[in-house]
């Protein structure tokens, strides 16, 4: 059999960008990769496995002879053109909230739930949110092995979550604060410096923190907030775990970092604990507090793996673990999962 | 009776700033105010109520005629020196960590427990630790409502709980950051652009988040996740209370924000709980995402009150309540807590 042909949709987009690397750098198990985008970024020349390519607009035909399609495009835009490429004969890989809840719509962590990628009715498969990955990675373990009831969680979220312009805005914020000491200590004065270039974002986020990422859902919860819980039960066939997650942007540029305590039905420790992470897949455990070894973004940024460290069994609860996570928001929470998935269809055409 | 004399020892510090500050601004109980630090500080001069004063050295005879002596200086001096002070006929208010956990010294945060200030047979008091103050302003009330049983914390701590250099050094990193745009995307940049000034952190916070405050004190949790745990405990009085505390340090001058998950023992709802924070002393409520309202530090910064937000019931959960509060670590946190014990010291004279 010919090797398939791969779909970018959403190829000029940071995720998008990050999909060709991985592409590039790899084991290759693609015969031709298409890259499509909208039409104001069509006949750009992007660069995939050292070959120069022409974007093509998104429309129909692009999808025609397509084996598999991944998509990095709003939830919008993804909702119209996905079942297009699905009627084109593409799986479509999609990276948008837009499908994640569809119970005929599998969420795949290929690492936790692999199974599930075989009963796909709509040729759609759905990549979890971005905050929802780094977490999952070192949870699912934990729960084959204990059992999982709860989980709270704090996150410290990055902003190119937030796409280029996150980026973009938190670099020229810093560059306006960056130089002036008396910034910080006294009321307002920040705001003030920064000005109103606040991006996507409702507040600064240079020398700030902000906890809100996302639209209001109900009941005061942040759609991201919401989508830790939804996802997290879906993944991990849980109906019922009990999730409470507080979402908060940081001023870092890329790898998300979640704060989580999680309750087991069975009790635990932490070395055996941690010896379920040194053991699973797409997990690294960096946790040695007195030799500087946490999980931290600037380290995180540009790996694959879920770094997990400060693994510590809770004083007051012998069946709960606290530990903090990071993990690189483009890679293993958006374009590396898809690509992943991606190849798995591609194995099993 | 005469007005009462005040020490402040420490008083060249940064909190010790923030104390004179206050001094100067608050309605004056005062009659002396005597500043007192190490030798090497020894002679210099500082404004406080409109008045120049020559700092003192630390030294016995200092604290002769002193009714009241606020400390904020490391816990060895404090061990060494509260006790002097008695001696020469003060009451000490220290701001250290060495007193707090003494069952014969109060552990004050007045607008929360007041009436333990009486019972001092030693003659010390003891303020909270920086990011526990935070978080109890707004515990305390609902838990006087609610009653508490349970407390998981992830905390965005300010540099400046590390004193001036904390300062010094996230604002020098900021300035090696800003103006390279791919800073933060790739591994191993930050840490090569930053070199090797880490000050008192272990690792650069520009673009980072790290997961560590304190030393490092048993089975993995640092100083600073204990003290959160133990002096909450000590504080609300609940010696049974369950506490998970992660904590986590990031480029933020001053404002120590905490997420915080609450279980009580009644069913209770978010409309109810804004309503006991609106009434609590010391509290101010600012929780209208929509309107881009919620806690931050670039807002709290050398503001009084705890500000909270992002008051949700857990979905999961009717007895639990999820929030978020930020405070100014250096005033309430540290400063203003300090005074607030003085001033009501002074009043019982």
């Amino acid at each position: 059999m010919a090797a398939p042909t791969l779909a970018v949709v959403g190829a000029t987009g940071s995720v998008g960008t990050v999909m060709l690397e991985l592409l590039s750098s790899r084991r290759n198990v693609w015969g031709e990769i298409r890259l499509i985008a909208s039409a104001s970024s069509a006949g750009r020349e992007l660069t995939c496995r050292g070959e120069s390519l022409v974007v093509r607009e998104l429309t129909p035909e692009a999808f025609d002879g397509v084996d598999v399609a991944m998509f990095d495009v709003p939830d919008e835009v993804s909702l119209e053109w996905a079942p297009v490429a699905v009627a084109r004969g593409a799986v479509v890989v999609d990276n948008s909230a837009a499908y994640r809840m569809e119970p005929d719509v599998p969420l795949v962590v290929p690492e936790v739930n692999q199974e599930v990628l075989e009963h796909r009715p709509r040729g759609i498969v759905s990549n979890a949110n971005c905050t929802t990955m780094a977490m999952i990675m070192a949870i699912a373990p934990l729960h084959r092995e204990y059992g999982l009831r709860e989980l709270v969680l704090a996150s410290y979220q990055a902003v190119s979550g937030a796409g280029q312009i996150g980026v973009d805005v938190l670099h020229d914020q810093l560059s306006k604060v960056a130089g002036d000491r008396a910034l910080g200590s006294r009321p307002g004065n920040v705001r003030q410096a920064v000005g109103d270039d606040l991006g996507p974002f409702p507040a600064p986020l240079a020398l700030n923190v902000v906890p809100w990422s996302g639209d209001l859902a109900q009941w005061g919860w942040s759609s991201e907030e919401l989508k830790m819980r939804n996802e997290s039960r879906k993944i991990l066939g849980l109906p019922d775990l009990k999730v409470s997650a507080t979402c908060v942007r940081v001023p870092v540029v890329t790898g998300h970092s979640i704060a989580v305590h999680a309750v087991f039905a069975a009790e635990l420790d932490a070395d055996g604990a941690r010896d379920v992470l040194r053991h699973a897949p797409g997990v690294i455990v960096v946790d040695d507090p007195e030799a500087g070894e946490f999980p931290m973004p600037i380290d995180a940024v540009g790996t694959d793996p879920s770094w997990v460290g400060r693994i510590r069994r809770a004083i007051d609860d012998p069946r709960a673990l606290d530990l903090f996570v990071t993990g690189d928001n483009m890679r293993k929470g958006a374009a590396l999962n898809t690509v992943q998935i991606a190849e798995l269809l591609a194995a099993d055409l």
